[in-house]
């Protein structure tokens, strides 16, 4: 059983991987003579016919070089330093991003203790109350990540009642879609069924974990919300002057069903992931559904440190021995089977 | 006299330019499996080694996707918010950058009148006073550009005079160094001798301009400088997940003679525009010395809205009717003759 | 049974009171001709002077005209955008401030559910992984309120080892002394055994809710912190031009024994209070030890708002039907009483 | 000639000044037991009231503790990030508050040269290109200082056309009143001629420097503006427990003409200064016309040092040799004659 060190790191994270190579292709394309700078060339305006395309005619994008700059802005924009962003605890936002938020908006996030990764809308009314109160923070938007960091997914009714909840308080409706493409496709809806139609705001689309080399967007939904976002994107370093190479990754994921083939590739790849961990290994103990592409695993320390000499991986939790394996859009079959067969080494 | 949609804007801006070929081709072949995310990749390592060479091995290096990110992000890093920032008032973080250095850091910028686009170090004397007196925003660094925003260019004489300026009155030195390629091929300088020895502190190194698709860099020549940089990166929506794509744009560029070819070429073009411009129209007011790769000209508006129907380019300033031209690792001879053809077609 | 208007408010906070007789004649006396601006008057000397004796000679002393100021501004001059402060999910700082923290410094807060009001360092060590990792805020303060928020008191021994655990893991000791003179009363200790001893690098001096009109302090204890300080003052809007009004209310809280007098007055009134409670209504339920000059007490809806019709007072916590009634300087044990009786006659 | 420590600062600055003593009487009077917290008190309200008398029935006030917040809190309220105010080189907030406007608004300041202290808006008009473009930090608000920080004042006619402009323009009117009492009493006017007929939109009200202990107010004059201030108040610092004690000094400055008396005796006293030293020193360079309490003269370096020894007084431009004599409200004119007599004696 050899890995050579590329493999070795096939687990980790979709962000290990490369760039599919029909984006590279279209990178390829793009790069022909001049084009203006800063977003007024033809990619750039083919890239908001795709979005339209599929969240619908309201949608208004802005490219984005990270998905950290997607959900910043987002709140910079929109809210005002006074104000606040209901989240769960297990937010990328909230933990995963040094601070972003409340350092370049001056918004406070308001965590909950999240229930699989997922915003338990039953404990967000204790913090309602006080609206209008100088001394408090105004909560004015909650914000879920679907697919969540976890791992798992809300269900298309399960997103409609956080949209009414969101509506019926007055909050904006804050998607991080940063995996959107792996929730769309296990769930076997358009982009627009999951956003647009339950409710959401505004999404930070996430092109980067699928196959992209580095673009992300702002998707505004409801109309008007984009009013000041360029001048909040310029201010807030994510205005690409060759923007085009950033229109042109969006386009190619998004124009055909490569941001379909994609996600489904990897999901597929978590599920025989589970499969064959389920199969091999009765006891191991999988913390959340495998709906996506990625398993929370307790493992001991001693087994996953011998794991870790041939594969990186991330320990997610030291202290209660969770490490996270997720796949990609590139992740082979035959690296799944060389991986089980590895753990059946150390296990036995 | 044809000229195509592309050529039509080869004199705009060099952020108008494409991709140079031996960078698509690193992308390429950077693009090889999976690598660890967020810099901790073999690309990047080997871009900091890269730098050592040109910069010395002091130089420590933080690549960002643009421009303005370096500025700001190092005056973040550096300064706090009672402190200011002296530098001209054609500097791009004073006029081009949304605010972004006192909305992101809180710092001040004091700017004074620039001579050419250049920092006139006579003028900050009456900035200096006031140190230690809480009323007054504190001065902490002075900020030049090179070459500057007007196509000027300081001398290794001036620049060593603005360190000591800097030194004496401790004064960080930053230089925005966007063009910083075109800036040493005009002098004939390697880069150390235009930063490090003259005692710059930190330095904002373009790559974008320069035929990269969007990859600059801060770098950091004074040692214990860059400290906490990382945490103002990532919180300052920087750090690029899949880093060795802009790790490996910036190899292409410095690992060989790129960036001084393309810089050549580019001060080459101006140089002969110059030379036809002269020739054929002595009686036109070329506003700056033409040392770098950019011409500002003032011309009549009835003029310059008849050579735009053609050709897209920037008036620079609307009330004293002056435009830009702007030439780019890509500008053919070709093409500066037919301009000028053009020209004359309408100043005749 | 007759309330009037003012007595009615008696018990709805320590801020609802007014200014001490000895604070007024201070006011006065300091009202003599001209003084210099911004604290170079002589009173404000004498305030440095007089601190130093209560809390060693190592205090530095910065006036502000209230306690969200002081909390905010030693925050912002001593932390950086990325760092984080680790506190109780009760405390001022995170629940009253209006998001004044990281609104004002960019620092994100990190509350863990307080005991009693109290922080529990036991909770605090999963917060301190992730110590160097550019994701994740890097948490480098605890605050704790002594006395807490919810009327309850941190032991000396408690506070050493707070102390001792802040030390370890280089976190700034931050103590919020609201009511800081009702804790030393309390615990029968001087100021300085209870901050500086015990390991608190820098304080926030309560004197609104202890008699003055309206003035508090930063009270750096270990030498060096307040190096920038009185940039950070000035610059968030708290550099009072008539300083010496701020510094004679301090002095004449501390110059003699006011602050214990009206502090030991105060907590006597509670624990009346508390008796009288207890004795009379043997099934109230005190949610907390009463240790200062607080007490939250549950009582049912329909008992609570006949109460305040007669009576103001805050609703603490709606869900859980809790009120809190607080004692202050001027306490009447008259009002006291009163109070009761009512309580008698309403829950009879 | 002899003068005591006091008299001695008495031309350093209107703020050296004390409190006017039927100010300390309504501190001593508002004194009277419990009253809510946080500006729910009947001096609070009966404070809005009387502004409303003075400015009309839209003005909404919030009373602040300092000028510089008045100022900050305002820009921080009505703009957004990436907009920016317009004013004078010479205004206060561009030279004097330690860069708090950009610090806590994110906003920029647009500083054009002022004429004798007053805002030209014929340099206006090149700031307000680039409307629209984010490369570009986008004008909101002009900013006047009325009386000016040289001693100037605006006409009535002045500020109309400055109304206009900003109304044409799209610009928010901003008012630094710090010494508006001064200008309403040299102008003849009342403040609502001054201010809300001319177009003003926000005003900061100064009263500290006329007599008061330490209050100012924000006075929102276009309904509507207010809207969200009191989260910005709270969030920046403002939110005085104990308000009745600033309200109580804001109603004793305006209930009656206090506010008149006072500004009317100190610009009588500068009247008088400025004729002793034109009497006596016909050769002495005045810098400004001497339109309120405010006189900026040039001296030679050898006398003025020799003056300060006995009477202390600020230099305010070392490099032209110019110093700054204030009169306020308790000014007396034997000590006009006493000065007077001193420079005779330093100048013959």
């Amino acid at each position: 059983m050899k890995t050579n060190l590329l493999q070795s790191r096939a687990l980790a994270s979709d962000n290990f991987s490369g760039v599919h190579p029909e984006v590279m292709a279209a990178l390829q394309k793009a790069n022909a003579g001049h084009a203006i700078a800063y977003g007024a060339d033809p990619w750039t305006d083919e890239c908001t016919e795709v979005f339209k395309r599929h969240f619908g005619p309201t949608a208004e994008v802005y490219a984005m070089t990270n998905g950290t700059s997607a959900n910043v802005c987002t709140f910079k924009s929109l809210l005002r330093s006074w104000q606040a962003v209901l989240c769960a605890d297990t937010a990328h936002i909230w933990t995963d991003e040094c601070g972003a938020v409340p350092a370049n908006s001056g918004c406070s996030l308001l965590p909950v203790p999240g229930k699989q990764g997922k915003l338990p809308i039953e404990s967000l009314h204790s913090l309602l109350h006080f609206q209008g109160v100088e001394h408090h923070v105004q909560p004015a938007a909650l914000s879920i990540t679907q697919s969540t960091e976890m791992g798992t997914l809300y269900t298309i009714e399960e997103l409609r009642k956080i949209g009414q909840f969101a509506k019926k308080h007055q909050l904006l409706f804050h998607m991080d879609g940063a995996r959107i493409s792996n929730a769309a496709a296990a769930l076997g809806v358009s982009f627009r069924e999951m956003t647009t139609e339950v409710g959401v705001d505004v999404l930070s689309f996430g092109g980067t974990k699928n196959g992209l080399m580095g673009a992300e967007a702002v998707v505004f939904l409801t109309p008007g919300l984009g009013e000041n976002f360029k001048f909040v994107r310029k201010q807030s370093l994510q205005l690409a002057s060759k923007m085009r190479f950033l229109s042109a990754q969006l386009i190619a994921l998004l124009e055909g069903d490569l941001w379909l083939r994609n996600a489904r590739h990897s999901n597929a790849m978590a599920k025989l992931l589970e499969e064959k961990l389920r199969k091999n290994f009765p006891q191991m103990k999988i913390l959340y559904p495998v709906e996506v592409n990625a398993l929370f695993v307790q493992l001991p320390a001693s087994i996953y440190k011998k794991v870790q000499e041939k594969f990186f991986f991330w320990i997610w939790d030291e202290e209660n021995s969770v490490v996270r394996w997720m796949t990609t859009w590139d992740t082979e079959p035959e690296f799944i089977d060389l991986f089980v067969e590895n753990l059946k080494h150390e296990l036995r």
